[in-house]
């Protein structure tokens, strides 16, 4: 028997330097700003992530892609960011589910946040506290149980949020892209969009952008809104048709929206949503929570053994249904 | 046969004016303002709240009590707030778990508060929203999966704040009055509290203020602290040495405090926790969300019809135990 060497395999890096820990048998090339199609024939393996680099991507597939590159790993959930050359060629695999606890966390926080007001409850004074306490006894907050928890998407966020939701004693009701039975775990599901938004109180966006799901919050889905639901988007600015959502907002059809994700984003200088009573924005965030470059490194280590040992890749985009 | 006609019984309802919807063969005396032993000869059941006139209440059983009462219902959770006498005549029940939801959703309020901080996060112009952006890339915010909640007391509270936590994948450890194996909900249970103290990174305080709980947490317990707790009380001032606690936090022993009682309460004027940096404090309010009243008064309604058709009463207070 003589020894074998395989030859190395190496990784293009765009996660940041260093956020790969080594791999025997393999070489890392860490450079976060080069486009990947220009280091296309250096890498067998592209780890990338929505970068500047990528908003100046050619509309078309460039010459030298995908060169060397068998696999490309996007660390991040959603897949609109890339330009569509990208994922006609080597596979891609994406972060899926792993801002699932902070985002169902932000999604917690934003909605205990719209019930209580807990910021105006803290008292530096005993007339505050006299004050706050008699308004509470007038005006109690808000209570989560026996309210409608409305889900649009029921992948990992969705699950992610469910769970927490029934811990609260909310009626969970989500729509899925294909109609599903009932799954057992107390999840209820909606026929339509329409259907959703009669019976949310809270209603959680938590899909991909697709041209199915592109505005599906509009002005004929807005009018069949429960009176005074909450929205909350932690998805992509673009489920929202966002003029639409400011008439249901005058209107008091909408009675408050939480939204994290804007189209486009960031707002442009003076925009509305910076300045309206029943909006509540945050800047794209809700990943942002725990230790989730670790959890995101984690995730492509697990499916590099899987390439270096020949089983098929965890987590594949599948261009056709659009994540 | 004859027709037979059974005495009317009285309740005298110190709830509110109309709180207690009719109940055929029940004559309702509406007075929150009277001391309920002056109106003794006159009512068989009390329906009362800590209301003002108990606080003037003598300290030995004044003349004409029980008068005809032979069962008193307290409309809280906690009996702190009434004389000793009171336990020792009619039979007396409490409102144990009607706010067990409102204040396990409070709890969860002030959790995510305390490790998201959303008041900071939301933005009202386009410098706002990449500052905050920017900050929580290089910070992200704290996440609960995976961290230690601990409890003092198992009760109803307790037990809705585990349920909860287990949902955001917290690890939940209690504390009880009497010792007790594993429940086999994936709750685990403290010896004592120095071992609950240093393993929790959220502590909530939820157990009744008695003998053996006034001070729990003291310079002694609050020794073991876990570096950075988070002490969140919503049952009795009493459960806190707060001199202790203001030592603790100085010293970064803990690493903050979320008070909605305190002791005295409220503070008097400027009492240092108004205005200490490591303290969030509110006005006894957690129990007000949702419809709380209402649920107090079937929870009474439920008991009447027990004691109407001569069934034991639920949730009696037991004084030997102090709850």
């Amino acid at each position: 028997m003589g020894s074998r060497e395989l030859p190395l395999l190496t990784v293009l890096n765009q996660l940041g330097d260093g956020a790969l820990p080594p791999v025997a048998g393999v070489r890392v090339i860490d450079d976060v700003h080069a486009p990947a199609w220009d280091r296309a024939s250096e890498a067998d393996i592209v780890l990338t992530a929505p970068r500047n680099a990528w908003r100046g991507a050619p509309a078309e597939r460039p010459p030298g892609w995908p060169g060397r590159v068998r696999w490309v790993h996007l660390a991040s959930a959603g897949i609109d960011y890339f330009p569509p050359w990208l994922f006609d060629g080597p596979k891609v695999t994406c972060a899926r589910g792993v801002a699932a606890d902070p985002i169902a966390d932000f999604v917690f926080g934003t909605l205990l946040d719209h019930v209580q007001h807990l910021g105006e409850r803290q008292v530096q004074h005993l007339l505050g506290w006299r004050r706050e306490f008699d308004r509470a006894v007038a005006r109690p907050m808000g209570l989560l149980k026996g309210r409608t928890l409305g889900l649009v998407g029921y992948g990992a966020i969705g699950q992610a949020v469910a769970r927490r939701a029934q811990a609260f004693g909310m009626q969970v009701l989500a729509l899925r892209r294909t109609p599903q039975p009932e799954t057992g775990d107390g999840v209820r599901f909606s026929p339509d969009i329409e259907h959703l938004l009669a019976r949310s109180d809270h209603l959680v966006l938590a899909a991909p952008i697709t041209p199915q799901t592109r505005h599906l919050i509009n002005a004929r889905s807005l009018a069949h809104a429960k009176p005074g639901l909450h929205l909350i988007n932690i998805a992509r600015g673009g489920l929202v048709d966002h003029d639409a959502l400011r008439d249901a907002l005058d209107l008091g059809l909408v009675g408050h929206a939480s939204l994290d994700v804007t189209e486009p984003e960031p707002p442009p200088l003076d925009h509305w949503l910076y300045r309206h009573p029943r909006v509540t924005l945050t800047p794209h965030i809700s990943w942002a929570a725990g230790d989730v470059q670790r959890a995101s490194v984690q995730k492509f280590q697990s499916n590099l053994g899987r390439f270096l040992t020949a089983q098929p890749l965890h987590d594949l985009v599948d261009l056709s249904r659009g994540y």
